[in-house]
C-alpha cells in the first residue's frame, strides 16, 4: 500500500473542486465535444446525446452514469510480471519511447536520430529499472525501420514483446500511415488479438493504451478508432488531455483544468458505454504554452499546478489518475533538467497519482532524450518515494535513552549502523556523496554523466532476455524488423 | 502576505508534535545541555535552573515562559532595505557566503580558491537579486586577505557594507583568531556597534547573526559569545541546528528532529532569558549522514522529511523558522545540483519557512559554489514561489463564455495575450523554453551555464554601488582590506 499523502489538497478546496465539475458538466451538455468517427457517435446517440454533426451533447446523467462503471482499480498482465493501477497501489511507471533524437554520451554528447538499436536498448533499460514497471512499446518510426510495407506498426510491437517480461504500455499509434491491411477500429483490435495470441492470455489485460484527446473538446480519428478498438477487445485505455494554455485551451490554469475535465469524462463515457467497467484512467499532461515562444512548456510550475487541480478531479470521481512527466524543455542534461524532473514528478509521487508516463529518460520537450537521463530520473524517483515514506515518529523512533546515555557533546558513532539508521534512511548511486576537493572528486569520480554511463553499461551486461517459447518465437519471427528476427 | 500551504502537515501528525514536544522536555529537563561560557551558566542558575559544571538542565516552565516572548515577527534594517522575518511575510533570502571554492566557468569550469573580488561578486548579484532579500557577509577568511592583524573580521564586514544596500546577516564569526582584541562577548559587541555606527541607528535591528549550536546537546564557546553578545546589544539571533544523523544526533530522523528541537529551544531560552523579546528565529538545516562516505548529505530526502518536522514544531511554539539551503553534494553544476536544489528549496517556499539561508548559489556540501549557480537557483526559487501562488479558481476564471465561444476544435490564439493568461503564467530567464533541433539551439543559444554566465554579467553591469556618506566612508575606510578602500 502506497501512501496518498494528497498533496494536491493543499492547491485545491473542495469548493473549487465542485465548481469545475459544474462548469464541466454545462460544457459537456450546452457546447459539446467533436468526436471524428461514426460508430461513436452511434454510441452516444443509442444513449440518449444529442449528436448534431460530429458534436455530442452529452446529458450529465449519462455522464455520471456511465464513469460510475469504471473500477476502482486493474491489473495489466506482461509476459512474467504484472501491474495494478490504482490509489491504493505504487504509482505505475513507464519509461519513455525511444525519442525522435538521442544525445549520444558515447560520442561526447553530440545529438543524432535514434535507430531500432536505440530502442532496444531503451527495453533493456525498462526491464531492468528499479521504478519502470511497465514497459513503453516504442512506435518511433526510427529512419532505419522499413515502412514500405502495408504494416510498420506490428513489427515494432513484436521487438517490445521480444525484449521484455514487463507488461506494455502503448502510445494509440496505429494509423493510416502504418497499418494499411484493415480500417482504423479493426487495426487496433488486430493490434490487441496479436497481443493475446503472443501471451496466449484471452480473459486479462494484456495491453494499457495511451488515447490522446484532441484539444479543445475534440476525439480525432485516430484516437478515436483506438479507443472504441480497446472497448471492444476489453483492454483498458488511458484517454489523456495534453491542452497547451491559450492555444488549446483557455489563457488560465481553471479553465484549461475545467476544459481538460469535460473532455476526458466525455471520452470516458464513450469506452463505458461501449464496455462498461472498462480499465480506464483519468490521464493528464496539460502544460502551459509559452507565448515568448508558442512552445510547450514542458517543465514549469504551472504544470505542476494544473496537475495537482486535475489530480483533484479525479479523486473527486473515484477515476484512477495518471501524471506526467520527468520531461524539460531543456535540450541538454543540465540543472534545467534536474529542476524539472524534480517538480514534475512530484505530483505523482507525493500527489500521488496512479500512473505517469514518461517517467524517466526524457527531455527537449519530449523530442530528445538519452539513457542517461533514464539511470538518473531513477535516482529523482527514489528520492520522491523515500519522502514520501515520511517521517515515523513513535516514542521508540524518539530513542531518549539513546540520547540520554550520549549526552551532550557525546558521540552516536559505534558499533554497527543501527536498524534505525537504516529504516529511516536512502542512499543514492550516482548522485555524489563523496566529500574533499572538488578536482580530486572529478578526477576520481568522473563527471555525474560519466557515471551515468558506466551505470547504463551495466544495467545492458544485467539484461536477460525474455525466456520465449518455440511459438512465441515463431510468432514475432513473422513480424520482427530484419536484423532482429530470432 | 505569502501563503502559508503548510506541507508539513502532510508529513506529521498533531499527536507525533506533542511526543517531540514531550520528549524534548524530558531531554532538557533530564540530559541537560552542556554551555561553553560562565556567563550563560549564571544566567541559567540566576533563573533556577540546575547547573553542574557545564551541563544546564532546565525545568519545562523555564522554557516555556521564555520562548513565549520571542516575537512573531521582526524587522531588521539595512543602508536603504529592510526586511520583515515572520509567518505572514514572504520567506525571506540569504545568498550564500562567498564558499572556500569557486567553479570558475570563465575559466572552463576549473575549481579554484575564492578570493575577496569574488566575495564582492557576491555581493553585486545578492544585491541585484530577485529573490535575495539579506546580504550574507562574506567571512571566508579567503587568501588574499591580510591576516596579520588583530582585527580580520572587522575588515570582511566593512566590505560588506561598503558593498550592498539591502540588510546584512552573518554568520557567527567572530572567534579567538579572527579578533583578538577583546574577549569574545565583547567582540561580538563591538561588531554590532560598528553596524550601529555605520547606519547611525541604534533602537532598531540592524544585524542578524547565525549561530550554530554544537549536537548533540551543546553550546560551543565561540556561538555562546555570539548569542550573548547579540542579546546584551538587542540584535536578533538565527539559532541553527546543523546535526548529522548517527554521528552528532540519533541515528533515527524522529530522534535527530526531537534532539535539535530541545537544543533550539535551549538556546532560544538563554536569548530570552537576558532580552525578553528579542527577535529569533528557530533555525534548522540538519542532514543526514551518509554513512557509506560519512558525509554530511546535504541534498537529500532525509534532509526534506527533517525540515518538515522542525518547521511544524517551529509552528507549534509560534517561533518565526528558518530552513535551508538550495545546496547540494554535487560537485558540478548538473543535473543532481538541479534535483537537489529543488528538493532542498521546498520545504521553504511550500512548507514554509520565513527564513532561507544560503538560498542561492552553493553545492560541493557548503565548500563550493559559482555565480552561476546563484542566477540559476533564482530561477529555481522563482518556479517555486509561482507554484505557492496556486490556482485561481473562480467562476470568472474558468472561462466558460470563452470556452463555449470557441468550441471543439476552435483556437484560442487570438489578438493579444489575455490578462487572465498573464495573471496565471510565469515565465523563466535562462531555462530554455525554445524548440527545435537540439543542435541548432545549442548553436544559436549555448548550454545553460553560458547563458547563465552571460546573465552574471549582466548583473555586475546593472549594478551600482551604495551611495555613501563621507562619515560612513571613513568609517569603513578604517577598516577595508588593502585594495578595496574608497
Amino acid at each position: 500500500m502506497y501512501q496518498n499523502r494528497k498533496l494536491y489538497e493543499k492547491y485545491i478546496t473542495k469548493e473549487q473542486i465542485e465548481l469545475i465539475h459544474e462548469y464541466s458538466m454545462k460544457i459537456l451538455e450546452e457546447v459539446g465535444i467533436a468526436i471524428e468517427n461514426d460508430y461513436a457517435l452511434e454510441v452516444f446517440k443509442k444513449h440518449g446525446a444529442a449528436v448534431d454533426g460530429q458534436i455530442v451533447r452529452i446529458p450529465r446523467k449519462i455522464v455520471m452514469d456511465a464513469i460510475a462503471n469504471v473500477p476502482d482499480e486493474f491489473t495489466v498482465h506482461g509476459l512474467e510480471q504484472s501491474v495494478t493501477i490504482g490509489e491504493k497501489h505504487d504509482p505505475v511507471n513507464t519509461g519513455p519511447s525511444v525519442p525522435t533524437m538521442i544525445q549520444d554520451f558515447n560520442n561526447g554528447g553530440i545529438y543524432r536520430d535514434s535507430l531500432l538499436s536505440d530502442a532496444v536498448n531503451y527495453y533493456k533499460l525498462q526491464e531492468t529499472s528499479p521504478v519502470v514497471n511497465i514497459a513503453m512499446n516504442s512506435c518511433t518510426d526510427t529512419p532505419d525501420l522499413d515502412k514500405n510495407t502495408d504494416d510498420y506498426f506490428t513489427p515494432q510491437l513484436a521487438l517490445t514483446l521480444k525484449s521484455v517480461t514487463k507488461p506494455i504500455y502503448q502510445v494509440h499509434c496505429v494509423n493510416t500511415e502504418n497499418y494499411k491491411k484493415a480500417d482504423l477500429i479493426q487495426a487496433n483490435r488486430n493490434v490487441l488479438n496479436f497481443q493475446k495470441q503472443f501471451y496466449d492470455v484471452w480473459d486479462k489485460y494484456v495491453s494499457l493504451t495511451n488515447c490522446c484527446v484532441l484539444s479543445p473538446l475534440a476525439i480525432g480519428a485516430d484516437v478515436a478508432a483506438a479507443l472504441i478498438g480497446c472497448a471492444l477487445e476489453n483492454q483498458p485505455v488511458i484517454p489523456i488531455s495534453c491542452s497547451m494554455t491559450n492555444l488549446t485551451s483557455p489563457p488560465s490554469l481553471a479553465g484549461t483544468i475545467t476544459h481538460d475535465n469535460a473532455t476526458l469524462l466525455a471520452v470516458i463515457t464513450l469506452v463505458q458505454l461501449i464496455q462498461p467497467g472498462l480499465g480506464c484512467v483519468y490521464g493528464t499532461v496539460t502544460t502551459p504554452t509559452d507565448m515568448r515562444t508558442i512552445q510547450l512548456a514542458v517543465g514549469s510550475p504551472e504544470s505542476y499546478l494544473m496537475m495537482m487541480g486535475l489530480i483533484a478531479m479525479a479523486r473527486y470521481y473515484g477515476i484512477p489518475v495518471r501524471s506526467g512527466v520527468g520531461s524539460s524543455n531543456s535540450f541538454d542534461l543540465d540543472y534545467q533538467a534536474g529542476v524539472d524532473a524534480f517538480m514534475m514528478l512530484e505530483p505523482g509521487f507525493m500527489g500521488k497519482t496512479d500512473f505517469m508516463l514518461n517517467s524517466v529518460g526524457s527531455y527537449g520537450t519530449y523530442n530528445l532524450g538519452s539513457p542517461e537521463k533514464m539511470v538518473l530520473d531513477e535516482q529523482t524517483i527514489l528520492y520522491q518515494k523515500h519522502i514520501n515514506k515520511g517521517l515515523d515518529i513513535t516514542a521508540e523512533k524518539i530513542m531518549f535513552d539513546t540520547i540520554k546515555e550520549v549526552g551532550p557533546r557525546g558521540s552516536y558513532l559505534k558499533g554497527r549502523t543501527p536498524k534505525a539508521y537504516r529504516q529511516d534512511h536512502f542512499f543514492p548511486i550516482l548522485f555524489n556523496r563523496d566529500g574533499g576537493k572538488p578536482a580530486a572528486l572529478l578526477e576520481s569520480k568522473g563527471t555525474l554523466i560519466q557515471r551515468a554511463s558506466a551505470e547504463v553499461e551495466k544495467r545492458y551486461e544485467a539484461y536477460k532476455a525474455p525466456d520465449l517459447t518455440t511459438t512465441q518465437k515463431e510468432l514475432l519471427n513473422q513480424y520482427l524488423p530484419a536484423g532482429y528476427k530470432f
